[in-house]
């Protein structure tokens, strides 16, 4: 099902700035029979988004009524949600008072194998590089021919993700997911000053981690560091946790984080 | 007038790769009453544009066509030609077959003072900054958020215009239209190979310059150079050409080059 500013429908307008320019932000999220998972983070961070691109964010009622509407009572779903700074009259210039567009949309689960969480999965090595632009940084927007460049580059159903690198060569997360490694049983994770969206399932593994006193950082992560890290982990709202099996010539046997990451996620959503 | 697949309709699908990723490019052009303004030209860079992003670009003859249903027979008219990915399944992969998504819009000629074509326009200094991405560098895609971005820094009606830095500092462009330099009689314009929009009146003018003997380079323009030099004009396909009479507090006065080039073009169009 599809909600278009709480009408059920599947068309936007085709003036809408989200198809002129990307000019609007997007979340992914799960819901579940029992509810939505870590709604309020996802709405923070929508808001937080909307704000960097100066586009009013919806209420937070109002969107997580939609969302419950299409989503499947019954079953999981994977909610999408679109906001976009609205019609516009054509030009860059911004409306000085913009009214959004919000898409919802609810999608079934993918039915990834049960290997990639319990084995890990082969990961292909992007040559689409991320750019940098310090005001886009983090915020999961809508301009994302990027992340759809490097998904091109391969088209092996047996590998589900790929690492991209920003211009300096430091590795900055996959084309849907975050990532993290393992360095003498503590967690780092890629900074994102200058590039790569950083999600809420990130900042969800963070959070478990201080609250269980394991160390967390946020660093520059070269080629070279990763493929020594004792683990590498791929995280997102829909997969989960993926430990990296194969990837760049080196792979991992399955190690202990990735299972004890996944069991923080399950805590805090239960 | 809209068209969407050559059928007259207001909007797109709410799942259109376009909306989700800005995974398309697009072209704005002039149709006069007596046609269609550098068409051929502007089909060409649509081509290769969708090329670009592995995007199979409609036959000519279908979108010819559905530009002189959509403009106004008895005026000017501004054509927007949007082309996407067409609809996908959620996740960045594209499509092993895509069919494409194309939009025909038409709205009237914006009405912008005479002056800025006699005079020269006022331009603001942008501080945001172009990203090099080397794979888009040229294509005028539907990620365009920084020129979003930087268009927001000003609403100072009397200034239409804003020239955008790339992250070494050099001059790239405007917002909406290409730049140029006069220096010594010759042109200059930056180069496009790292960020920025290869405009079809950019190369409009670099053909006609060449056919008239007048040097003309593509070069990196620093701010410093930019400011040095006897002229600067802004050229797109809806505005023309204009002068840049002030910029980063420097002032010029109306010079020959506006004119000349001005006169080009409209050689070329007759």
């Amino acid at each position: 099902m599809i909600l278009v500013n709480g009408v059920a429908t599947d068309s936007v307008a085709a003036t809408d700035r989200g198809l002129a320019y990307g000019d609007g932000v997007f979340r992914t999220l799960l819901a579940r029979p029992g509810g939505l998972l870590a709604w309020q983070r996802h709405y923070r961070k929508l808001a937080h988004d909307c704000a960097a691109l100066a586009i009013p964010c919806p209420p937070e009622p109002l969107l997580a009524q939609e969302v419950e509407r299409a989503a499947d009572p019954s079953d999981y779903s994977v909610i999408k949600i679109v906001i976009t700074r609205g019609s516009g009259m054509r030009g860059y210039a911004p409306p000085e008072s913009p009214t959004p567009t919000r898409v919802v949309m609810a999608s079934p689960l993918p039915a990834y194998p049960r290997e990639y969480a319990r084995d890990g999965v082969k990961v292909h090595w992007c040559r689409t590089r991320l750019s940098f632009q310090l005001r886009l940084a983090g915020v999961k927007h809508l301009n994302r021919l990027e992340n759809v460049l490097a998904r091109a580059e391969w088209s092996d159903p047996a590998v589900p993700e790929g690492l991209m690198l920003d211009g300096d060569g430091n590795v900055v997360c996959g084309t849907m997911a975050n990532l993290l490694i393992v360095e003498g049983g503590s967690l780092v994770t890629p900074e994102l000053s200058r590039c790569g969206v950083a999600g809420v399932t990130r900042e969800r593994v963070m959070e478990a981690a201080a609250a269980r006193g394991v160390a967390f950082r946020e660093e520059p992560v070269s080629q070279a560091r990763l493929l020594d890290a004792e683990e590498a982990l791929l995280v997102n709202s829909v997969i989960g946790v993926w430990q990296v099996r194969e990837c760049g010539g080196r792979s991992w046997t399955p190690g202990a984080f990735a299972a004890r990451v996944r069991e923080w996620l399950d805590d805090e959503a239960r």
